[in-house]
């Protein structure tokens, strides 16, 4: 154990891309599970060590609390280097975290849990419209990166090392599946996802893998 | 001028944030606009650059372009450190990183032109709707940004030193008055903006400074 907690739901594609990071870095945080549909995340005991009331949540041994996965992932980056998630280059790492930020600003945030229900309950939309939604972000976002990872060869997106876009991509990538989005234009992306799906680091960061999945 | 080319347009929160790093750290980048409400970032040259078809995108003087703000704000802070916009220590640079991505990730992409026009023209929302679901994810967002700024006493959300946060707040608090969203709850990060907005690096960089305004 490392002496720190990973505030997380299983299904939060956010946990699990800073799940994959510190499998990657082999850290064993501690889980506190904070059940999304149950609205664990606006507990009053959860709102004071995280006032965004959001998962993740990583709380560090000496007692700081960081919100925001890819915030986490950067500082895990800064201080467990081992492996590094990061080019050392100034132009590749621009490269890699904008890749990682096109999902995690444009794509993640439009399709989450709280977004879907306010569809739902305070516009009214219809299943299929909720779909259309869904479908309409993911592949917008993926045109993009599959032209991105298209550029690269390799198991990863961006060739021979594991990034901050894997930990992004392989969530959103599994998502897309369990809500039907039709992937056909995103060979690449689909290949990386497989690949990487069978590591050892992704397998145990998986949902199914959560102590919570069921 | 610097050789880089900033490709973006006045009213695009996400393009104003590079234009506050650039100016804070003396960058001249040429100015091309792409005109959003003309769809002109989907033209063939700009997708060439940008495959996102999204501003901003920044092209390098030797050539290559990076997109993502916050990606490209990184990167000059790596490569022209002077000022910095991040502490020097993982732990504060989290905390910065982790409101400007509040804002970038759990704000601005919910309440963005593109995903207005989908509300209106794909799910016929009424002005009413969308005006009360651009002021929910300010308002979301903005409670915890204040209790993070609130902890810090000076001009700037985390202080004496202007960050990446600044830089992603500034913009919002902007759009957010735009848009009549009530921020009496929020007297910290209104008089963040307040004294932002006067500097001269915020001021040239703001959408009525910029040579497409109108």
């Amino acid at each position: 154990m490392t002496g720190m907690v990973l505030y997380g739901y299983f299904r939060s594609s956010a946990a699990w891309r800073v799940r994959i990071a510190m499998n990657l870095k082999q850290l064993k945080p501690e889980l506190d599970i904070r059940h999304l549909q149950k609205n664990e995340q606006r507990a009053e005991d959860y709102l004071e060590l995280n006032p965004e009331g959001l998962v993740p949540a990583l709380k560090l041994e000496n007692g700081p609390v960081l919100s925001q996965s890819l915030a986490i992932v950067e500082y895990l980056d800064e201080t467990y280097p081992d492996p590094p998630l990061l080019p050392q280059d100034a132009l590749p790492r621009a490269r890699v975290r904008s890749l990682a930020l096109a999902v995690a600003c444009d794509i993640h945030p439009l399709n989450n849990l709280r977004v879907l229900l306010y569809l739902e309950h305070e516009l009214g939309v219809s299943n299929g419209q909720r779909s259309d939604w869904y479908t309409h972000w993911v592949h917008e976002g993926f045109r993009s990166a599959e032209t991105t990872a298209a550029a690269h060869d390799g198991p990863f997106v961006f060739g021979e090392s594991v990034t901050f876009a894997d930990a992004c991509l392989i969530p959103q990538i599994y998502n897309a599946r369990r809500f039907a989005v039709p992937l056909d234009d995103f060979p690449r992306l689909v290949a990386v996802h497989a690949h990487c799906r069978g590591l050892p680091a992704f397998q145990a960061a998986a949902p199914e893998s959560q102590p919570d999945a069921g």
